[in-house]
């Protein structure tokens, strides 16, 4: 039985945005997403739609909830999401510790893509990437990017 | 069993946004919320905190969506809730259509108190006022009213 | 500029739960989703998480509340999303009463695929199909289907 | 300008599930809350419905998110919010890492009371404690305590 919930992030803006630590790929940028009760819903389960947060929490820790905050509040630059694909195999219940493993890639000058996977605690292997999917952060305000 | 789950909101901006035909009283105001799951949590009722929600879809709709749409688009003016009280007697369920009562009454020239009850459909009666219940939305933007 | 937020479902749960009348598919079953505040994030759009919701509730309209809730509560049977592709077009804000179209085809004994749409009010024509979008909802109590 | 949105939380299960070492209250409990753009809504500020979200995630940590998913999976017991008071003083933004002060007290042989502040980042002092508010959980399947 699979256990992970994978996410691929097509992102569009400049990967200076992003560290260079974790270009390489060579292991996953990693982000814990406990579980709560306001992450389920009556089926016992995570509601799908919540994987979508969890993710974003990721990208947001992978950028910088503080670059983030001063790109928005003092620059007026924002992200939107606009294309994703997602994959579930495997409901997580309350009291999960998700572990997020995400990758991402450049794409040209001003792309990068991204790929999530939401892992359950203590199961066994999966195939780590689920080809196909995809997710899309735009910048909402465009700017000339330097790399 | 009790069946409703009461919330007073008090509201601090001017009545004179609230359709006259709704200031008596005599009855409530009648809002249906629809429990999806997305409103659930795992222990098979809805989430607490999304009642809120619901409260808050019933004011927008007695305010009207379009006048606050406008409000907000075009005067930059919105709303924000800064003190509430809630009290849960039945948890609803997927699939009830909740039934949204809500009555609202003047404090002074510029302030409005809002009491909300949900029921859960097919409820015999119960007390219809929740007393020490309260919510208050306000203005974001300081606008002088007239009555 | 694009309007609509297109959506697919991939659902695997027998065509006899889906109302006959729609399955023709010469026009979309069409559901109305009211954006308010709970729905947007800081950024002064829908958060991207949040149409999948006004999707589910358009899939929930399609089969019957009354139907999912008797299945659920007294069969036992609910439903879970297991494969879902975005892609997002233009931010929705708060007032918009979105059109949500949603078309849906057989593929084979056991499987429907959903194709949803979100349309802003007011806006002109677009492609009324994203093709490559997908999401699958699947039984989570497998059931032998007849047709 | 008060930064502190207080909440406090009338619990109704036994005190032996709250770990001894906060029973003093001579500190309160810390609990960090990162907000994400998930939390927040179009005027710019985390929706008010949300910070019900934190303050559970900080009664989640008091009591261990292991001790409640065992209960909840092996024992069937879960809790359910049934009174809670709010008042908001500031609003909370994206990229805050508010701090949940959490104190709690004892009333009679069955039931605790939570105190929840939710303080924001980098802001001067408050007045530690909101009068008048208050959330209760109560057990979904009624044990008997010991103590």
């Amino acid at each position: 039985m699979p256990d992970a919930i994978s996410f691929m992030c097509l992102i569009f803006f400049s990967h200076r945005f992003i560290p260079h630590a974790h270009m390489t790929m060579s292991t996953p940028h990693i982000f814990h997403a406990q579980v709560y009760y306001e992450d389920t819903d009556h089926s016992g389960v995570v509601y799908h739609a919540n994987y979508l947060k969890f993710f974003e929490r990721a990208r947001e820790d992978i950028i910088g909830i503080d670059v983030l905050s001063d790109m928005w509040h003092n620059k007026g630059i924002g992200f939107a999401v606009y294309k994703t694909e997602l994959k579930f195999h495997d409901g997580a219940v309350f009291g999960d510790l998700l572990e997020i493993r995400s990758r991402w890639e450049k794409q040209g000058e001003y792309r990068l893509v991204f790929f999530h996977e939401a892992w359950r605690p203590g199961k066994s292997a999966q195939p780590s990437v689920q080809p196909g999917s995809g997710c899309a952060w735009g910048l909402k305000k465009l700017l000339p990017f330097r790399t």
